[in-house]
């Protein structure tokens, strides 16, 4: 289980009110290499991968759950100002008709979050390249959004969570080496 | 940001393996109605809705992230000892081609998870009553599924979760009063 | 079975040709809170709830297939004389390519409908619970399009069918407490 | 808009409770080439139809609503007096852990209808090209439907509901041939 | 088993770098009526038709998948020059977000491709009705590309593509032909 | 473009009749980790893959349009000889009442094939470690399946495909090697 404790990860500022930067950065609220899809695979690999990797599994997951926050953060802060008028000239008026200025877990073109942007297939090995594979992909896309972005506080914030995936990338890496001593001794099918 | 505590809000016991009973109870894991859909319901609908009742929703979308993983105990416990064709023989040749013994975010069906199961208006009432939508129909679920079961040992879970919808219920209803008198003195829209 | 009569339930005009506001308006022809939506979810639910209810549902459900129809012909109506590059500069470029000025039930964002909004659980009260959620956000869906709008005539159809949302959800409410005062002779589980 | 008429357009009669005839009907329901998929198909294509065959398609979607209720009515029969082993041995206990004996508009498989299965490109012989192959997949469909079936008044009421789809498309067929000869004297694009 | 050839089934050429214009035409990449869901749906079918029209619906399958790779040359050549600013200011900053400049497989407003655009029912000759109406279908989208395209180059290819579909639809009605007068000797069902 | 040549890459042969197989198998033909997500994968990839790596591509994402026929023709084969009860007692009712004997793109579960299993990021290293966490995944997937057969043909065909995988695998790591060794020279961003 989990303890909510009211603070960031790390702190989230916002230059200014900047709907557009919103609509993109939720991208990695709702997309298919966002911080959701990340803390569910994570969080549901735990039950068949080996105890050793295990806790590994479930600490980056439940970090990628402060990731999504801090999503969510940002996003409402580039927006709770705008007005419709706003929201409409910034490509978010269809978000607006839906959701007001409610979050959604939707990529930045509006197609809603769906679970087959994750697999888990049993085998250790296996999930654990798929976990190198996504934040790879999560590292690409906050590099597309900080191209994207002229604001330095979200840049900020942007380069963090980018550096993180990194460190998680690494530490999936070392899993599957870990894991592969491992099957020299016994073997998994 | 969340911190792990390695315990179960509630303890899980299964009373022998039983892979057709895993089949439903995965319904609860990520079915339309199911707990993953709840816990993120609550937790992205915090941003808009007034401070009174923002911790309620990340409170109760904190613990059903903890119900999330008593339902994914009782699916593990319940499949871990199945063969092959144990697993073919209750409808579950299809998830073990996919997924192996891992467990996956789809209904009792086998569709796999997709967050339009989950609104968020930026209304509060209306969020709010979404919500009070979203226990009821959990509840239901829950009774459904111990209809469906005869393992004494998961319906005794089956029944504390049950009870935790009622619960959420209610205090979703009290919020909605809150926010009620509250709006007789400003107006929403 | 129904039979349908040549005329809308409430008139729908138009001030001028306005593709972008035929994007937005598309919401409550396709979207998750929208009029497809609920007719479905009502007509649906006729079958497994008491008789003292189910004419509610087929009255309102087939309300709800009328103001399908008048939706259908404010988007129409407002894109009917654009030429392709006006529906391009109004962001309905998209549509365009697939549907030329054909309707298609897809919500602001071009996300297809899909019935994953719907639910149907076959408690009554919980499927009435669901149907006063659905009611509330749709009303608030017609109070953002109010917002994004600035077409009087427009605006005056789109607050009649608010109005109708409110009354339905009260005839809802109505009827929660008839069957609860039904339940508390018999138990339903 | 619609009236409703309490009463079918052909009477439906089930010989005996019998939900795995159930599970395969409601491919009719929710499925790809349902009656669901077929109203919508119709309803929304008449706004950029010409007028001569507009009314054709309101006729023929109005009909497939009626359709539509014959199925659901189907389907209800045939397992409303089944108890939840009853559902569970006949491949239902999926559809009893998410709805209990409720309707829901999903095909054979489990897999939730979508949108997608219909289209609309505004160009009216394509349009109709559409439809008739819509009949002609809804009548393979009743046909597969009665090789599944043994049961002799449901097998009557898919061999009225087959007919119906053979005369929709020779109807369709028709506007074809009118729409072509319009053609000829002025071009569409 | 296919053999790659190096080359494109018809030239490519593009007057200039023009993001928007590539937004429209991955409708025929990734859309509903677009080449990729033409291939896999005669591919498909090859199994279940008789021996008479298999190598037919072969042939037509591997021609669109030709057509797939001319549709992602024209794509990535109008946008390989652009700027991160650029692809914004199109429309497209959403797809920078999540795929730089690669390609993907959605519709022109970003929905994910999904197989349920396609069908097969095994009944040969319903199956070439939906052939011929997915021909039909893709040429009309043809024509509202061209529509939205000032680009002489790209209206040259899409012209060609264009006239293939037609022709394709031609023969798929000489197979319909050549099957009814089979179907005169012996029933299909 | 391609040309097709009549012929299998690996013999198919089938010991018996076995709808249930069949079902399973299918997996490989519409599953997340299936042979057409696999294929489309990589050619979608090829536009933005530096031309080093561009080759390679193609030449896998065309073997596996030869492996995704392979699958078809084992499903067709396990599957032509049965009967509509055959069908329904192995748990293929649903896919009969759909598609009689006609194949189709979803999963064993009956869950259509969605191209959100499948992503591009643009940047090259990225793409290939998504390459080869899907390889390792068809091979498990090959795992599960030849754990869930008894028939000695479609098992030695099953091992030829799972090999390949493997190969497949060792190539794409190769590729990330040659454009790490590039990378070192010049920086992607």
């Amino acid at each position: 289980m989990w303890i909510y404790e009211k603070k960031l990860q790390y702190p989230v500022k916002v230059s200014k009110c900047n709907p557009m930067l919103a609509k993109f950065l939720i991208e990695q609220y709702g997309g298919a290499d966002g911080e959701l899809a990340a803390a569910l695979r994570y969080l549901n690999q735990r039950y068949t991968i080996p105890d050793k990797v295990a806790g590994l599994l479930t600490d980056i997951g439940t970090e990628e759950l402060a990731h999504l926050e801090m999503i969510a953060t940002m996003v409402y802060k580039l927006t709770k100002d705008a007005t419709p008028d706003q929201m409409k000239a910034c490509g978010l008026g269809a978000h607006y008709a839906d959701h007001d200025k409610a979050l959604y877990y939707h990529n930045a073109a509006g197609a809603p979050f769906t679970i087959t942007y994750v697999t888990a297939k049993g085998d250790p090995i296996t999930d654990l390249y798929e976990d190198i594979a996504a934040e790879e992909k999560a590292r690409a896309t906050y590099q597309w959004l900080i191209n994207l972005s002229d604001d330095p506080d979200i840049n900020d914030a942007l380069r963090f969570l980018r550096e993180r995936e990194i460190i998680h990338s690494l530490r999936f890496q070392e899993a599957v080496e870990i894991l592969k001593e491992e099957r020299d001794k016994k073997v998994y099918f």
